[in-house]
C-alpha cells in the first residue's frame, strides 16, 4: 500500500483528549439547562434527502450543501447506452460532432448553445439524491411532520449535532461544526420566548461569561416596512440591514438606493433602527411612529409581554431591545434574538434565533407555529479559550493512580492493585511495559496529569503495600491497597 | 415551495427523546468503564479524505464507501472545453462518432473498446475527494501519525462516533451506525489485552447482558496454517472460517476445497479449530499439535499469559478459547477477540477486537503495535431492548413538576412558580398556552410522564399556595413554593 502523508479534509478538525473534554463540558453545561427547562433530546440522520435540504436555506445556502453520491455505480447513468445515444444527437444537433469527424475540431464561437446542451445532460441528480445535514431546523420540522401523530404537542426538543456547510473555512469558521437547538413547536405563548431567554441567560452565566441578548420583533420590522415604504419590503429591509455589522450604515444605505429607495425612505428607516434609549422609552416612542401599522403595534405588544414578565421573574438578565437586528432568514414571523459576547476578540454572534409561524409548512403541516433558540458550540469553544474560563478539571485524564513497577514479578503484584482500585471505581492505571526505570513511568503520568503514583517494588511486596506518591507535591508514604482506597475516596 | 411528502434516506434513523435517552444509557456506561481504565477520548471528523480511507477495508469496504462531491461546480470538469476535447477525440478512435453524424446511428457489436473510452473519462476523482467516516480504527491511525510528536505514548483512546456504509439495509443492519472503540497504541504488554477483556465485562454486567468473550489468537491461526498446509494460507484460512457462522462445516469445506485444499488438509484443519473441552486442556492439546511452528507455540504462550493473570484478577469473566474465531480483517496479528449476547434471538457479535501490529505503517509510522475492541452501539440497543434491560428512568422526560393555571392572571402567578423551582435546581415546565381546561394540561404532563403537577387558581393564589398533585398516586395537597421544593429535594 502507498504510504502517504496523512490530512485531513479543510475546514474540519481532529479533537485529541483536551479539545474534546472542553467541548463536552460546553455541550453538558447547554444540555442541562435544556433538560431544566423541560426540553426533551431527538437526533436526526447526518444525511438528509436532498428533496428535503434544497430550497430552505436560499440560493447561497443550496450552493453550500455537501451532497453524497450515490452509493453503488453512481456514475452507471452517464455510461448508459441511453445517455450516450441522447448525448451524442445533441452534439450532432449543434454541429459539434461533424467537425470532429473532421477531425480539426474547434469549439464553436457561439458557445452557447453547446454548453446548454452540456448541463442539461450532466445534471446532478443522476449523481446524488442526498446531502448532509446543514441546520437543525430544517430536519427538525421534518422529524415533526413524519411524527405528527405521536409527538404530544406544544413538543420541546433539543439537539446537539454536527452541520456541515461548503463555506470557505476561516478563523472561526469550520465546515464542519455543532449546533445546540431549543425549539418548541405547537404554542403561540410568548412564554416559550420568556423560556428561551432565560436558557441563554442560564447557559452563559454557567460558563462565566458575560453576553448581551439582543431582542426585536419581526413584526416591528414589517411595521417599520410599512411605515418606509410599504410591507412588501419587509424581506428587503431585513436583509439589507441584517450587514449592518458588515457593511456599515453607508454600505447599507447604497444597496437600498440601488434598490430603488428614496432618500427620505433610507434616513427615515436609519432613524428608526437606530433608536437609542431605555427599552421603555423606546417602545413608547416606536409607539407613535408606528401607530398606522396594526402588525408593528401588535409586535411592540409581544415584546412588552417579553420585557414585562421578565422583569417580574428575572432582573439580572442583560436584554438589549436592537430595532435593527433582523436575522436573515425569511421564516422569522415574531420575537428574534441575537446573543454577543461582551469580552474578547470575537464579535461575531454566538446564539440566535426567533419564532417562526409556519415552517411545518414547506413540508405539508400548516399551522404549527414555533419558536427557537441555537447555540453555537464552536464559537463559544473560542470564546471560552481566549477568556481562559475552561475550569482546571478539563485539562487531562481522569486517571487517578498509576501503577508502576520494575519486572514481570513486581507486575503481577501491581496488577492486583490496580485491579483493586478499579473495584472500588477509582480511574486507574498499570504501566503496560515492563521498563524498569521508573522514571519513564512517572514522566508519563506526570504528562497524563495523573495526580498520583503507587510504586510496586521489592520492598513493598515484601511489606504487602505501595509506595504511594504525590506527584503534585513531590511526597511520598507506604501505604495498603486500603489505605490508598480510603485516601482517594475522601 | 412544493410541498413533498418528506422523508428520510432509507438505512438512516430519526431518535425521539426516548431512544435517545436509551441510546445515551449505553454510550454512558461504556465511557464510564473506559474513563475508569485510563482512556481519553478523542474525536475525528466526519469526513476524511479518500485517499485515507479507499484500500484500507478491503475491495468490498471500497465498494461501501460513501462518497461526498466536491463542493462548488462539481461537474465543471465535465463541463470544460479540456475534458469535451479528448472525449470527442476518443469516440473518433473507436468510430462512434463518424456513425452519428450519418445519423443512423447503433452502439458497436463489440462495445468493449466503447466502454473502456467511456470509463476512462467518467472517473469519480473528478467528482470527490472526500468520503464519510467507515470506521474508527483507520481515522485513529491517521491520527495518530499526524500527531505523533504530540501523543504520549503508550495512547489509550477511546472513540464514539457515528460510521456510515452503503450495505443493503436489513433488520439490525443500518447504513448510519454507531461505534465505540478503545484501543492502545505504542505498547506490546498483553495487560492492555487484560484490560480491555475486563472492560467488556464490566460494561456487559453493567448493562445487564450475560455474554461471551470468545478469544483467538492470530499466532496460533497462523501455527495452524504451517501445520495444516504452509503458513502462507493464512489469511485464506481466516476468511474461510471466519464464514463459519454463516454458511456452515460443509460451506467452509467447499470453499477451501474450491481453492486448492485437499480432503485430508481440511478435515486436519477442522479437527484443529473445532477442539473444545476447558481451556487449559484445549491449549495443552494445541501444544503437541503445533510444536513444530514456533509462530504457533507463541501464539499459545500469549494466550496462556492473559488466561493465567485473568485467573488471578477476576474469575467471573466469561472467556472462552475458541480455535475457530479468525476475524475477517488480515491487519490482526495477536489475540483476537468477539462478544456474543448469551440470551436474545440476535445471535450476532456485539463487539470485537484484536492486536494489529502495523495499523499506522500504512500512513508511514512503522513499528507501532496496536491492540482494541469495538462495542457495537446499535446491536446493544437491540439486545436491551430485546430483553427488556433499559432502566425505568430512560423512559421519559426529566422534569419533575408541570405548572398549570386558568387564566391570565394565574399564569402569572404560575410562572413565579416555575422560576423559583428551576432556581432552586429542579427540573420544571409551565404549559405554555392559556387553555382554561386543567385536564388538557395534566394529560400533557401524563403523557410525558411528568410525576407531579401543580395548579394555580384562584384560592391557591389568595393562600399563596400552590394544588401539589401527585400524577401517579393520584394525592394532592396545598403547599407553598417551599414545602414544594423541601418535597421535590428529598
Amino acid at each position: 500500500m502507498a504510504k502517504e502523508k496523512p490530512s485531513i479534509p479543510k475546514g474540519t478538525r481532529d479533537f485529541g483528549p483536551q479539545e474534546v473534554a472542553k467541548r463536552k463540558y460546553i455541550l453538558n453545561t447547554i444540555e442541562k439547562v435544556f433538560i431544566k427547562y423541560g426540553f426533551m433530546p431527538i437526533e436526526t440522520p447526518t444525511m438528509e434527502n436532498l428533496s428535503t435540504l434544497t430550497g430552505k436555506y436560499g440560493d447561497e445556502g443550496d450552493k453550500l450543501l455537501f451532497k453524497v453520491l450515490n452509493s453503488g455505480d453512481y456514475l452507471s447513468y452517464f455510461k448508459s447506452e441511453e445517455f450516450m445515444n441522447q448525448f451524442l444527437q445533441e452534439l450532432v444537433e449543434v454541429n459539434i460532432v461533424d467537425k470532429v469527424a473532421e477531425d480539426d475540431y474547434q469549439f464553436p464561437d457561439d458557445e452557447s448553445k453547446l454548453k446548454k446542451t452540456i448541463n442539461n445532460y450532466f445534471k446532478v441528480n443522476y449523481l446524488s439524491e442526498k446531502g448532509l445535514r446543514y441546520d437543525l431546523t430544517v430536519p427538525f420540522a421534518r422529524y415533526v411532520v413524519m411524527n405528527r401523530n405521536e409527538i404530544t404537542f406544544p413538543f420541546k426538543r433539543y439537539q446537539m449535532q454536527p452541520v456541515w456547510r461548503a463555506d470557505r473555512p476561516q478563523k472561526g469558521r469550520y465546515r464542519e461544526f455543532w449546533q445546540c437547538d431549543a425549539d418548541v413547536v405547537g404554542s403561540d405563548s410568548l412564554l416559550n420566548e420568556l423560556d428561551l431567554i432565560q436558557i441563554y441567560d442560564e447557559v452563559f452565566k454557567g460558563l462565566g461569561v458575560h453576553v448581551e441578548i439582543k431582542i426585536n420583533n419581526r413584526k416591528i420590522l414589517a411595521g417599520i416596512a410599512e411605515v418606509v415604504k410599504g410591507v412588501e419590503h419587509l424581506q428587503t429591509i431585513a436583509v439589507a440591514i441584517d450587514k449592518l455589522d458588515k457593511i456599515g450604515t453607508d454600505g447599507v444605505s447604497k444597496e437600498l438606493s440601488a434598490l430603488g429607495f428614496s432618500e427620505i425612505e433610507i434616513s427615515s428607516l436609519f432613524e428608526i433602527i437606530t433608536t437609542k434609549g431605555e427599552d421603555k422609552e423606546m417602545l413608547q416612542s416606536l409607539k407613535s411612529k408606528l401607530q398606522s401599522s396594526v402588525e408593528g403595534l401588535k409586535g411592540i405588544d409581544e415584546l412588552e409581554f417579553v420585557l414585562n414578565n421578565l422583569q417580574q421573574i428575572n432582573k439580572s438578565i442583560h436584554l438589549k431591545i436592537d430595532f435593527s437586528l433582523a436575522r436573515g432568514l425569511s421564516y422569522y414571523t415574531g420575537c428574534i434574538f441575537e446573543v454577543a459576547a461582551l469580552e474578547g476578540t470575537l464579535k461575531s454572534s454566538i446564539g440566535g434565533g426567533g419564532r417562526y409561524d409556519n415552517l411545518t409548512g414547506i413540508f405539508g403541516l400548516d399551522g404549527v407555529s414555533g419558536v427557537g433558540i441555537s447555540f453555537g458550540l464552536d464559537r463559544i469553544y473560542d470564546v471560552l479559550e481566549e477568556l481562559k474560563l475552561f475550569p482546571t478539571d478539563t485539562q487531562g485524564s481522569h486517571t487517578k493512580v498509576l501503577f508502576c513497577y520494575f519486572d514481570e514479578a513486581s507486575q503481577a503484584y501491581a496488577l492486583q492493585g490496580v485491579t483493586a482500585l478499579r473495584n472500588a471505581g477509582l480511574a486507574s492505571q498499570i504501566y503496560p511495559d515492563v521498563v524498569k526505570k521508573i522514571g519513564k513511568q512517572l514522566d508519563f503520568a506526570n504528562k497524563l496529569n495523573i495526580p498520583f503514583a503507587a510504586v510496586a517494588g521489592t520492598d513493598e511486596i515484601a511489606q504487602q503495600k505501595f509506595m504511594f506518591k504525590d506527584l503534585n507535591e513531590s511526597k511520598q508514604e507506604l501505604m495498603s491497597i486500603g489505605e490508598m482506597i480510603e485516601r482517594l475516596k475522601n
